[in-house]
């Protein structure tokens, strides 16, 4: 058994990797780290947990860090992993972060998406040097990079969403002028545990609220990635909003096509270019939030205009597995040359 | 008092005027006509009327249709009140209806909407001769046209949200291509109070389904009225989404501008397009869902990319309210020459 | 016009009294006073209240409470208006509180209450002598009492509920060992605007979660009442349960009746106990929670079980309105000798 | 592999069971039954299930059912199971059944039940020389029965909830009276998948429904097994709530106690009266609705009134699983002396 050491365990994040680690027949806990709740049990923390896990939270400050494990999982905001990278590349302990910290290859593209991003003052990468030795972790289109990496940068959940659901048009090319507008659903949890006025129960249920349009910083990796992809500059016109549901995301994407194409021709080159792939399904009808809720999927569909020039491209994923933690348990698997699917294999939560 | 008698009174749409003519200061109640629960107490078949109104439902064929009362109210499917237009045309007696019946001027402007409809088979109109004589009622854009009609086309719920967050920049020729794209997002009770599978709650609770991609019979009369406030035809490429809540729609609207402007510009734009229009609410942040819900206001706000180009469109409204019995009371006040908040000042119901 | 003075204005209990005065044919607002969001405007603090209220919020130490205006209303947390009290009452200026502060007619009562309140550190009253100068506020049974009085202390919105549905059998002492099981759910918006982590979407939404079994404070001012209108001490075994709604409470409450009855005689009973009172509907079926929401009414039906022995009443407020806004607007009204429906004369919000 | 075959697999009972069969380490899916949707794949009648089940439905009139397989599970309405019991018993298949039919251990307990059942006209049972061969399938309390019977009958989700919440203080005679009241609030989803009124989302969100008070079909099977356990005839005043969530049932459940008791040791006596259990949990704080959420877990806790007189147990489950399916395939583990948990054994979905 691989022993693997969460850090920020009492996030929503936390919780979600150890839950999978939990039921993964090749890893064990070997340690809960975070801020919050040092030193209370975790199922006291999180009642729900009992009878299936009882370890205490251990302090950051207290040397625990990288110690007795194979791999460290931070589940932590921006900027905390990007602190003891350092000490754990020295030490050869390999780790992935869920924040921005390891997802850009130079400090320039780093620089761009910490100057979108609400509560990063500060622009300089404070490891700038492993930068160059970190994968980006979307395992469907990386998973050679994450297998051979010592470091991944877990993606952004409206990232990951966006990028699976559009990475086969940018890699063929047939996005008229490289640009997509995004409209995207996301349920609360994706805020974390924090009590704040937005994810108030009174002001959310039954809501619907627009925010940070055209300035979420999920969109720098992304238009990063899908530019890549195709060659040229990508521009994503992205406009996220709040839902009066827990979890998932659902974009809904809308492109110009290069050349005419029908809806089959598209489902049919979606379903190649993720042959093979065990979480991501493209269906023939508009995938649903509550389809992927409580799994690993990313459910995508595609409809095109009537006049053939417009395509709208639709994926739904569950913000916190494979918005967060599915996908970092995705990411650890190829690490460790696993079946990808380890510890993962279930299904949507329906109805 | 004026009197006037719904058609349809059963459903949520003839709820809905029912109540608002309840505490109507110039309106009262004629009569209550219904296929379903007819015979039975309105207070029966809605419990919440306890105590407000105790009137027995008559079935439609009763010959009570347009007896004893100022204006007839269908709150009724498709084609229904096409059915009795001519006989009430023939009495002299006003009347609004909330299908497509008389939305449009033109029978091949119907016929391109009857196509889009799923429901129905017929393209021919029924009551072709007075479609000349029925205002389309945007009371905002179309008040004086409505003053004076003896018909009255109530918009359709997602179209009344497009057409009013949109009207100011197609007005002003400011939408290059005259082309947009919307994302909206709508709680269930559009599709009324017959139990089926999509509006099923297990299935829609926590859930987001997008629906009609491409395909929603709204988007005619949005096109065309779009199209004629700008001179000339306007595009809408409109995916509905359906929403795990009870009210509201939520219409996120994409345009590309067709000469630069800044958000104050714009929203400085929308103010002067609305003045004295009671119920158009211009926000300097972006509309909730909540922040309409129960009221008949439509909020609206805009967003402007960082480089200019792009401008940003969301509006809020109620759609059983704005979206619906709210602009067929407004529509009627102005009929009959009143106020147009004439039962209809009431705040959202927040939180 | 009367002149009414907000204290609290800026949570949601001064909210909704702000929006009954703003419709209300008798009353103006005369001031919005918080701690909160002082020096705001409200329609910042609530967009939805866009063009309806436009007051700046002030501070509660600038001297204003209780200037220029006929009636304050302290929609204040416990303590707050009884170190206002005396100062009111020596210039002779009517108040409502909705806090415990002058729900008790004696120290030994008020200091039984201070005990069980979570919140209350000092069970001393701080205006003692004004005790016996307050009317306890609900209406239907202490209306005269209300009329006369300079105070009133608005009942907690559990115990509007509790007494409203079980007063008429306890008056008639019909309640075996006067004694009373209640099971009540609440929405969330009772716990008030601050957020806070049982109030945080994430966890409430989907929810059920009993909170102080056997020990909520409103329990006190409850079996006082009951105990009063049965000339003999009642005991009110209470278990409330937090939702994931935002509106409503829904009350089960369970008694072994002292002699055996009809469910039919138990209604006729209640309908002519209640006869005349505007806000309380006696159904013959179940109540819902959503059956009163967005209305004053508190709807009430009882059922008996098979053997006759035992009886259960369930009732359904608004805990906003007939649980604490709707409630202070009634007895406001009756203060000044207006009709107890001024401003309050609306539907329920369905669906 | 064992092999087990899903009768009345469309329904949500039946799809639980295939999700749990699916991810089972000992069985495999023989064949789906279920007279609607019959022809049609079953991940085409739940697109969740892309990926993961392509298996066509088959029509029950097929002569399928209880052909090549080791167990048949009867995920079908009341009467249906009874129809095809002394076939499977004469070929020697085991099944187990969700519905009333194999509850009763004889005729006069079945008609008690199937009067009280709002569609069972008939009490007369179909099979009733087979009711001494089944088991009451209650694996915490009737394990042994379990393992041994070649028929189950799986039992009630409210009763699953509260049997097992009350089982250790009618077990010790520790129940004044053997006299409960419970009320217990269900989310939608124990209702099934037929789209119905009560059921309409727009009727159902935000509200809380009482409905059958003191007529539950569940109170047979829960006071013959209470009364059983305690050696004399037990009482249930039960009344069910209907919520708007989708999942979950909260039972809250007061008793008066024969003999004082402090919580604590109520607590440890449930401890040890469910030790080696591995889904029952005794927390120290109420349970919570979605802390069992998508689990098998019944999670229990107790308060004791300030006198020591009345106790209070709480319990929560998933309607679903451990007040459905979950207990099914417990159930069929033991019938095939399999550790109880396989298949089983995930954590709840929270948030």
């Amino acid at each position: 058994m691989y022993r693997a050491q969460i850090v920020g365990a009492t996030g929503y994040g936390g919780l979600g990797i150890l839950e999978l680690l939990l039921q993964h027949p090749n890893f064990e806990v070997a340690s809960l780290v975070a801020r919050d709740d040092a030193g209370r049990r975790i199922d006291e923390v999180y009642p729900h947990l009992m009878g299936r896990c009882s370890l205490t939270v251990e302090a950051p400050d207290s040397g625990v860090i990288g110690t007795d494990c194979d791999v460290v999982i931070f589940a932590t905001p921006d900027r905390v992993s990007m602190g003891f990278a350092a000490q754990l590349a020295d030490a050869g302990r390999r780790f992935i972060d869920y924040s921005g910290d390891f997802r850009f290859g130079t400090t320039e593209q780093y620089a761009e998406y910490a100057a979108a991003h609400p509560s990063i003052a500060d622009p300089a990468h404070g490891a700038a040097d492993l930068l160059g030795r970190a994968a980006y972790g979307i395992p469907e289109l990386f998973g050679d990079r994450v297998t051979a990496a010592p470091i991944v940068g877990n993606p952004g959940c409206f990232a990951a969403g966006m990028i699976i659901g559009l990475a086969p048009l940018f890699a063929d090319r047939m996005v008229e002028g490289n640009e997509v507008i995004v409209d995207a659903l996301t349920g609360s949890s994706g805020a974390g545990k924090k009590p704040a006025p937005l994810q108030h129960f009174s002001h959310l249920n039954d809501n619907v609220v627009p925010y940070r349009v055209f300035a979420h910083q999920h969109v720098t990796e992304t238009s990063q990635t899908l530019g890549a992809l195709s060659g040229s500059p990508a521009t994503v016109h992205f406009v996220p909003h709040l839902l009066g549901v827990t979890r998932g995301i659902l974009s809904t994407m809308h492109v110009v096509l290069a050349r005419p194409a029908s809806k089959q021709e598209l489902l049919e080159r979606y379903r190649e270019f993720y042959d093979g792939q065990p979480f991501v399904r493209v269906l023939p009808t508009p995938p649903t939030l509550k389809g992927t809720a409580g799994s690993n999927y990313c459910d995508i569909s595609v409809e095109v205009s009537p006049d053939g020039r417009r395509a709208v491209v639709m994926s739904s994923i569950d913000n916190l597995l494979k918005g967060q933690s599915g996908t970092a348990m995705q990411n650890v698997n190829l690490m460790f040359g696993l079946d990808p699917r380890a510890g993962l294999d279930r299904p949507p939560l329906y109805p």
